[in-house]
């Protein structure tokens, strides 16, 4: 049923596509993450004269953005993704909307129609633009075979422009197929963080230094680079040294955390507590973070979260450089000479492995107690595993990715990304049920690359998380209709065999002993692992 | 973990919500697929003191938008959707394209924040105008909870005005939240086709006329309503007294199928072959078609599939009465007066069951040779099942749906709408497997709602349509990174693993002969039941 071979191309003029993949390979891209369809074949042909691009498949579209998303998180530069016009990449947005919030850079080539071939509206013929532009920072659209070089280019210096984001690249068929001569342009010196609010205004910096100087009453909200281990014992010594508060988001990108760090925590999802928690505020200092709002606006409850009057400043805007704004801030306030901060530091506690009953609680035990040095935890849990990011300051060392824009789906493959970033190191996916049913093709993915994965799965069979939303805006309890869309009890999902259809292998837990044992029993081995946690 | 209730709500008062709920009603709107979020909380609240509306949950939103597109193409008329923000509407994307392509009427309610939170730039917010326009005919934000009846009915009539389409509503959280003391609008009259242009324009009816009496050199393409009972009568009988052809478009929202029907014959996918087909027409004759062109511009090769010089005259445009044109033309050549045109008309030819090796050719015949009586076949085989729309003459008679705009994973959650729609026929889905990984979830809406559906999957365990389009575009041989982008046989997929794992029960075949019993025994029973097919 396939077309006859017009154009026998044994040895292939090089193409537009060739000049793309070159020029990706140039600026440091090297993987790159697929779903194609017959718009990108002769991307596809290129990629198969570049052996150094490593190419991976997803079977869904948010498998790809969502590993893309992870994949940046801990390798610190960009993959590629390869997605087949309109609707592939509409399957792909909700982890692209996941990567924008949580600043990740992303080259994201979607194929289209040839040129000529976008006035037929041929069946996939879409308006690309404007699926793209709510998620990306950037959308560029091929002009000519020969300037995909330079499109390229552009494309990897704005994904990483500081703070990083979604560049899309839109490529139509015909000038990936048609030849181009031109070499790929001279690498771009990678751009760096702007100077901090705190250096290049001298108002700010004023405002700033008197409101650390108050101590308590101010808080340090950190994100970006301040949550690496350097930013961290920064954040630490000025707290020592003032007494401010320190905390971070409600949502971050990536986090260090566990033993020897600093005990910081963040922002609580549920609007009561944050406005609770950050009530005696008198001033907020920002460190490439964003001042805390509500994740939903409920009613007769504000947006923001912090109390009237209190004041917030920019130490460091997004895409400035945080660290520069800390290392700045505890020079003025002398913390640089008093001795390591250690009670503010996480030491380890015996934390007893649970016992009894399964419950999410006991899984974030178990897992805080077992954890592997330099894991890596990708956490979509959701209502479940809401204490664990407080508890795990007595694990070991490790880096912690989230879910940052809602859009559940991201958990699965965000830790397939990871996994392809951080060989040699293992990830934990912390995952609840409804949410992994969204992106399940990840697994098959984590099969295919032998990514060592350990996803658990907190199987409680409904949308817990409704639940208490409908309470919270005071619907009052859910009846008939609501409980059939919160509850997928009936029937319920086997995991087991959800994985095991894909190439996973797979064991159940159903109660804190038995956890306790697969847990320690798949740390040990390697490869893709999935458990799932019945509770 | 869950806020606390702040509004106690025991006897709520009349809200948005329910004004937009019961307008919904009043409309003839009674089945709405739903994968809401907090922001929808209020209108799921309002669906409880609602039990003439059904809700049926998905636990991925294509599930929700792809079942809403194979509702309407079976019911005439819409479901309504529940998406969860930007998000949410992203992930239902893919299918609303396939419904814009297919003209079929959704009423698409999108959730957002409460206006007044928009401007926080919380985590989930996302232009939602700039995702819905592509696939929507029609986009509308409330302006106001009183408004929400008006616009309501507006977006009723929006989808359903011919040729159908998608309506988005954008529902804020607080609009659905406040009170709303207005009634739902009197019900509209249903919007009638407009008269086509044969009847509407003299001198296109002279040409359209003229043509047709040329008889072979004419062709007839057929679409819409044409495409039910009295359509194909009519188009028989123009054909019987002129010897003009009859062909239909590559893909239809639903054609009437089977014996005792005109046996139609489709525009082929295969480029050259559309190209060899129709190289002797002089003329083509519209009835709500589009003019055929390429899935895809390759190299070399044209955009229309019409040879040089042929005419396109449209007897009716999208969105006219093709019926009506029909009738005029059949009329206008005196074939009512002639007896009906058996010869035209399918006849049943005994189809012998297949034997040996289980091939897609061979699932094809099982399938003719045993399909029940008034089955719906929902039909996403992509390249393995191109055969069987010639070979369906031979069926029992049957309605036949399939993917519309390319993209795909639509085929299962099409199945379970139509079952929705259709209660008491069989649904059979013919379904590649690698289109199935987009949409599986839509397996446990079927085990959920206990939907008569057999899906059947084409397991080939590889992209086979993109080795094909490889070699189409002149790209030569797949290399180490294509096969590692087309393949996805390591590890395979095990589909009765699949969909056990979502409450389906299911079987593998792997030869003719057990295919045949399998299928045998699965038409037998009601419920949702899979067959991997191993080709």
């Amino acid at each position: 049923m396939s077309e006859p071979t017009t154009t026998p191309n044994p040895t292939p003029a090089r193409t537009g596509a060739d000049l793309l993949c070159e020029t990706l390979l140039s600026e440091g891209v090297d993987l790159c993450l697929a779903n194609p369809g017959t718009s990108e074949m002769h991307f596809v042909a290129a990629l198969d004269r570049q052996p150094r691009m490593r190419c991976v498949l997803g079977l869904f579209e948010g498998v790809v953005t969502g590993a893309a998303d992870g994949y940046a998180r801990m390798a610190d530069k960009p993959a590629c993704t390869l997605l087949h016009t309109g609707p592939g990449l509409a399957n792909g947005l909700a982890n692209l909307h996941n990567a924008r919030r949580a600043y990740t850079p992303i080259v994201n080539v979607v194929g289209d129609h040839a040129t000529w071939h976008l006035s037929a509206d041929a069946p996939l013929t879409a308006d690309i633009e404007s699926l793209a532009h709510p998620m990306s920072r950037w959308v560029g659209r091929s002009s000519a075979p020969e300037a995909l070089g330079l499109l390229a280019q552009q494309a990897v210096h704005e994904a990483l422009q500081p703070p990083g984001g979604v560049a899309t690249l839109i490529l139509p068929a015909d000038h990936a197929w048609s030849p181009a001569q031109a070499l790929p342009p001279v690498p771009r010196a990678r751009a760096r963080p702007q100077a901090p609010a705190v250096e290049a205004d001298r108002a700010t910096a004023a405002a700033v230094l008197a409101a650390v100087k108050q101590g308590p009453g101010t808080c340090l909200l950190l994100a970006g680079q301040a949550l690496r281990d350097e930013g961290l014992l920064l954040a630490a010594r000025i707290a020592q040294a003032t007494g401010v508060h320190v905390l971070t988001q409600q949502a971050n990108g990536r986090v260090q955390r566990g033993l020897g760090r600093l005990m910081l925590d963040r922002v609580p999802y549920v609007v009561g507590q944050a406005l609770a928690q950050l009530s005696p505020l008198r001033c907020m200092v920002l460190l490439g973070a964003k001042a805390p709002v509500g994740f939903f606006g409920y009613p007769g409850k504000p947006s923001s979260m912090l109390p009237p009057g209190c004041a917030v400043l920019a130490a460091a805007h997004p895409g400035e450089d945080e660290l520069q704004a800390l290392r700045w801030l505890a020079d003025a306030v002398g913390a640089m000479q008093a001795p390591v901060p250690t009670a503010l530091l996480a030491q380890r506690k015996p934390l007893p492995l649970p016992q009894g009953a399964l419950t999410a609680d006991a899984v974030a035990r178990s897992v805080v107690a077992q954890l592997p040095e330099q894991a890596i935890v990708c956490d979509e849990s959701v209502s479940s595993g809401r204490d664990f990011f407080a508890m795990s300051w007595h694990a070991a060392p490790h880096d912690y990715l989230q879910i940052t824009g809602g859009a559940i789906g991201c958990g699965l493959p965000l830790a397939t990304g990871a996994a392809l970033a951080a060989p040699g190191r293992k990830v934990v996916t912390l995952q609840a049920d409804g949410s992994a049913m969204y992106t399940l093709q990840a697994l098959w993915t984590q099969a295919r690359e032998q990514l060592d994965v350990l996803t658990i799965i907190y199987s409680n069979r409904t949308y817990a998380i409704l639940h208490g939303e409908y309470r919270a805006v005071g619907a009052g309890a859910p009846g008939a209709n609501a409980r059939r869309m919160f509850d997928f009890d009936n029937p319920a999902l086997d995991w087991v065999k959800l994985a095991q259809g894909q190439g996973v292998e797979a064991a159940r837990a159903e109660t804190a002993e038995a956890f306790n044992d697969v847990l320690a029993a798949a740390l040990q081995r390697r490869g893709p692992f999935l458990i799932e946690a019945v509770i």
